[in-house]
């Protein structure tokens, strides 16, 4: 009885992916079906890397579960809901406040209910913007831009090839890097204030170590409990809150 | 090409629901056609007021939608996925552990996912329990047990008629009561420590007007940004670690 979900950002079929690469729409992410060599899929492979658009490479079932229409002949695109930022547009956005810039960063959150949840907070904390990583993490669909409450609107968001290399271009405009993880110091003992970054790590597998590594302090939230691990987007609450408590 | 999901917790038909009803199964709650009055219908209402659950009664439409079978006769129960506990048990742990008791009660969180991750907080934290409304909010589905993480293996959950008059009861056991609301006190400035109850809102309207006369204090947590509330199991885990913060 329940009718299947449509989702707006999903583009399907060689015509309507062929026609959405010729557009100005945004595409954050393109899924071919494995071994697909056909003129149209060589064609729709080229304009993707003509745009700097991720491939990902996967199994006829695979699109098959994620298809809504049932006819995506080995090709669906997902689009963004909303426009990306850069990450100057972020830095720009502090100095016309006359603040000392805040930007979450993310290390490849997966779920869109989480990325929007923290758009939200990053909104209401202050932040001045958010960078998402361009590969494997969820983009800016319209399942983020609802769960933002409207954060979206307001909080720039930029998304960059590599997390690693923008905190290096970053730490060149001042900027210190604070990561959440376990083992590190608890947070409530750092000095958090001045122009900074904050890492929100992936809900499985935390930040990864490339990025941990570039980091200048590493919080930890104090632990009471018999489970592992709060929601990544709790976490990212807790942990802008603390900034937010010692800048005020 | 999508299948409907199916939800474990449903429980669709006459037969099948009475079967729940005689058994030990813990029912949250149960969806009836408006302006059914046959016999076994009649028998599901008499056996859901002798067990004291809520009885929602709804258009055939919307149980059309609910339905996952296409069978539901005019009856639709939810049940729970885990066993419900006292609101005693949640002060025995806290003397168990020799703490002052540190509570949360959730006036109407009616997203699963909502109340999986405050649940999952509540453990992190510290909190000795939970306590939720038995009509109306969401009980303790597949869904929350999912997004729990664990934590409903350890932190106990108790389902009362009647918040306010909870309130009221755990006051006599020395509690106090903080609610998070715009326009209180700003979190950071009042005194979080000592046996505490948190009250946390409903997801759009927030803490009902009479439970918030109920609490002692009022707190607000700092809004520098554009749009209007933070998500609520955000929210939770903000003042939440606040009070960790202060008790610490």
């Amino acid at each position: 009885m329940q009718k299947p979900s449509v989702n707006e950002d999903k583009i399907e079929g060689r015509n309507a992916v062929i026609e959405a690469l010729r557009s100005e729409r945004t595409i954050d992410k393109l899924y071919i079906q494995d071994g697909c060599q056909d003129g149209p899929v060589m064609t729709i492979k080229r304009m993707a890397k003509n745009k700097d658009i991720f491939v990902k490479y996967v199994a006829k079932e695979r699109l098959d579960q994620m298809s809504d229409t049932g006819h995506h002949q080995g090709v669906i695109a997902i689009s963004a809901a909303y426009e990306y930022a850069e990450v100057e547009d972020i830095l720009q956005k502090a100095r016309d406040k006359g603040e000392a810039p805040f930007i979450f960063l993310l290390d490849n959150i997966e779920d869109p209910h989480n990325l929007g949840a923290i758009i939200r907070t990053a909104n209401l904390a202050g932040a001045h913007g958010v960078i998402i990583p361009k590969n494997r993490a969820v983009g800016l669909t319209s399942t983020v831009a609802r769960t933002s409450a409207g954060a979206l609107n307001y909080t720039p968001v930029a998304r960059v090839t590599n997390i690693s290399k923008t905190i290096d271009e970053l730490k060149k405009e001042g900027l210190w890097f604070v990561c959440a993880d376990m083992g590190g110091e608890t947070m409530y003992r750092l000095n958090l204030t001045g122009p900074i970054g904050l890492v929100i790590g992936n809900e499985g597998e935390g930040v990864s170590r490339l990025v941990k590594e570039k980091c200048d302090f590493i919080a930890s939230i104090p632990m009471k409990g018999d489970i592992d691990s709060l929601n990544a987007s709790v976490a990212a609450g807790i942990l802008a809150y603390e900034i937010v408590r010692q800048r005020g």
